[in-house]
């Protein structure tokens, strides 16, 4: 009996020390390798070598004597990123009060301009009502508001010659508030498309099929914004073979292009914020536009789409439908109307050849850049650096597709470049294209006080990436960006910072690193408009 | 100590009993799960309820007079199904002696024909040889064959009044064999390219993006196949807001048309495979048509691609890719050419809106086959019934793009209907387009002989998914449908049978089951051309 007992523990320990071996073991390694996978946010789904953390000692040898201040606290995940990044010294420079001759518009000058809207808007409506009603045409009719304090009205007297919005200004995130919920009272093709007049553009290669969906949408208070609808899921990318002029544009690419560049602190892109419209009711019912109300018809699956103009007839492909009617999109404030605040479009120096196989002379000539340094107006102000700049930006996004770049005229050479439409950024994940930084690594320039944000971006404790999810996770669609395209930003931006590396061990910081302002909070010091070393 | 062994003992029974219930059990139980989950092809996939071996009992009250020998053995999964189906009675019926006015071509004709096509490519290409020296432009010359016993040129000689090919014609696997490895000597448009010249035919709303990517491939015997490039892949389904008419063409969808079409015995669809063509060397390098060289471009991923003619400089985006060079396509065997052959195209009286919202008749009119069988052709003969055979061919392939059909001129009215372009089938295996059967389902007539090789097809024994994966495994494109689609067919067919059922029971056996033929070789009886019961 006690040999059975005896013989029954030994058979019992051979069996759980097999079990625990073959079965128990293998399930918790792969239950600790599960978790792993699960969290998709996690560096370990990188199939590149893992960066982080990488660039500050990297660095450190050639960025000490940055105005880099070390208060920030330890990484602690649990953070906050976002908030600690816009608490940081360097997002708090005192800024001097503006005068006049620094603001794009006077409040009167605004105020008289918005009131002759309104009245214009009352009176054509009054007629249209009249016609679509012999015309048996139904018209959702909105009542419309003249509203001094619209944040709209706010966004736009703040823009000054340095930045479309000042970093601490309420109106913005009210803005982005309004945009998301004010009921939209008309609908209509944009000034582009009405300039074409349903005619294709076709003398070109650069026939962008995601060109002709975007629409401009009047809120209740008379805010405009210009409406991209979603063609593509986040989880699809640009087929390799597709050139980037004939790439969609995606909704969310124009709305974490608007968080990027805020992060970045540019403040150069309007502000953007995505929400789920009713293309029924916000579109097809509130447009007084025949021609846009014709491209709109039902689907097979009985969703409502429209279609692009130029397209009429051939290419119901191209539309875009509804679920039945809710449709996500990208609602970007429109900037001041061109009569009161004019502005220059500018071919981008770095421009792309638009064709199958052609090549400009960027692409082929290293010592481009000493052409453009001697060419007006890059060879003189701080136009060369914000073209860097916007260079760096397009890189970190993707973008290929800046042919031009605008300025107010108000501001003459010396005012900022606007980084409009970036509806064609984060199409490819996995690939960098380290064209787009052409302009940085051929003329081996960047401001300091870009320099210093992007460092500090490369750190743990603000990664990119980290406080892009952040700053995005406050959009109503969101999540905007896949992981996959939030982890191509941190890499991206180790490229940029080791293409500054590369300039800098080949002409020296002082050559490199431009000095622009920088008045902080903390260590008060002269605010100086770029002062250029060369 | 012996307290101590038992206590042990003890102890291990229980983190044994432990294991085995929490970790052992689950585990075990998750793995029988996993196997049911990874046999994708099993019925257990479909959310549908599971209809196999369920028509045969159903129907049995019906069909109990029809000549559907019971002589096949019971199912046994290992067998070769699609061998006991063309091994059946039903797929055995000797077929008489064909006369000189029953078959479309006379072999001196042909050969005639063929002579004079050889002598003037000879010509044509001694002149394009020279001409392409002085232009610089690189041809690659293959030899060419006068072979009289070509196997594409004993498909021709085998088109009877009754069929495209006879069910044991040797001709036509080796013609598919022959497509598939035979080196091309030349490509070009086909001649409905050629008649739009390259314009894009906008004034209806059917523009199918597929269209302009077919291409004329001619091999070194002379045989002549169309080229359908891939365009989508197999797992991706049509997009539920896309109309019927701006659906992809499917290369695949081709190749499974003419799988299925031999089935069911219709043998209406000239023979097809797939293949695997380097679009450099086999289409750029040996056409002599300077348009089709313009479409060809390098991708920005370095990939081979060619675009539709129409669409050129704007639409980069229809164009279609190499991997780099080498791209799967189907082979459709051409027809003999119309000067020799010619046919008639007959618009589909049951012909859809290619508008976005129009309807035909046949929508909204239960009574429509009431005047259909009082119009010419379709008031004798058995022409409904073949048009009744097609819908239910593209009904099982899920088809909507049947605006015409085609005869031979030569046969007259009593010829069979040519079941030609089939590459918009298999779009949506998830939905059964019943709209297809509307010639079936309001006629409500079918050919005897049609039906009995769909009840055969619908039991397990033949079950038409299983004769059809087997079908299509000799393609060098394998697997030609994914496994959905496959069952798909099946649900199809019940759906089809049902409807048989439907009218049965409505109007009785005899209005509905229409004797034609039955000559098998198992039970001699008359051969009879279609007597029409009613």
């Amino acid at each position: 009996m006690r040999r059975d007992r005896f013989l029954l523990a030994a058979t019992l320990t051979a069996i759980f020390s097999a079990d625990l071996y073959f079965i128990l073991l293998p399930k918790l390694r792969s239950v600790g390798q599960g978790t792993g996978q699960l969290c998709s946010c996690g560096p370990s789904n990188l199939t590149l070598p893992r960066l982080r953390g990488l660039a500050t000692p990297q660095l450190s040898n050639w960025t000490s004597a940055l105005p880099l201040d070390d208060t920030t606290t330890e990484p602690t995940d649990g953070g906050l990123k976002l908030g600690r990044l816009f608490a940081h010294p360097l997002y708090n420079i005192q800024t001097p009060e503006l005068g006049p001759e620094e603001r794009l518009l006077q409040v009167e000058q605004l105020m008289e301009y918005y009131r002759k809207k309104v009245s214009r808007w009352e009176r054509h409506n009054k007629l249209y009502s009249e016609v679509a009603a012999i015309s048996n045409i139904s018209v959702i009719e909105h009542e419309v508001t003249f509203d001094p304090d619209a944040s709209w009205m706010k966004f736009h007297l703040g823009i000054s010659r340095y930045a479309l919005y000042s970093r601490d200004d309420p109106a913005i995130p009210q803005l982005l508030r309004d945009m998301q919920s004010m009921p939209v009272v008309s609908a209509d093709y944009t000034q582009d498309e009405k300039a074409l007049k349903g005619a294709c553009d076709c003398t070109q290669v650069v026939k962008p099929s995601g060109h002709h969906l975007k629409l401009a949408l009047k809120m209740h208070d008379f805010a405009k914004a210009m409406f991209k609808p979603m063609r593509q899921n986040r989880d699809e990318e640009t087929p390799e073979d597709f050139f980037y002029f004939v790439d969609l544009q995606r909704h969310n690419a124009e709305i974490a292009a608007f968080h990027l560049d805020r992060i970045l602190d540019f403040r150069r892109v309007p502000p953007v914020t995505g929400r789920l419209m009713n293309i029924t009711g916000e579109i097809l019912q509130v447009t007084h536009n025949e021609d846009l109300r014709a491209v709109f018809f039902t689907s097979p699956a009985n969703n409502t789409c429209f279609f692009a103009k130029c397209l009429y007839v051939c290419k119901t492909e191209y539309a875009v439908c509804g679920s039945p009617d809710l449709l996500e999109g990208s609602l970007s404030a429109y900037l001041p109307g061109l009569s009161i605040a004019p502005r220059l479009s500018i071919p981008n120096p770095w421009i792309r050849s638009y064709t199958f196989n052609g090549q400009e002379e960027w692409e082929v000539n290293p010592f481009y850049c000493d052409t453009v340094k001697q060419t007006y107006p890059y060879n003189s102000g701080n136009r060369l650096l914000n073209i860097i700049d916007m260079s760096i930006f397009d890189f970190l996004t993707g973008n290929m597709d800046r042919h031009h770049y605008e300025i107010f005229t108000r501001f003459g050479d010396e005012g900022f470049i606007l980084h409009l439409d970036n509806a064609r950024g984060f199409g490819k994940h996995s690939q960098d294209e380290t064209s787009i930084l052409a302009p940085l690594s051929q003329c081996c320039m960047i401001k300091s006080s870009t320099l210093v944000r992007l460092q500090l971006l490369a750190r743990p404790e603000f990664r990119l990436s980290d406080v892009m999810r952040e700053s995005m996770e406050g959009d109503p669609l969101r999540p905007i960006l896949t992981e996959p395209h939030l982890l191509a930003l941190d890499r991206r931006l180790q490229k940029v910072l080791r293409a500054v590396q590369r300039c800098v061990r080949r002409l020296g910081k002082d050559e490199v690193i431009i000095r622009d302002f920088v008045k902080s909070t903390v260590k008060p010091q002269t605010s100086t408009e770029l002062i250029k070393a060369r």
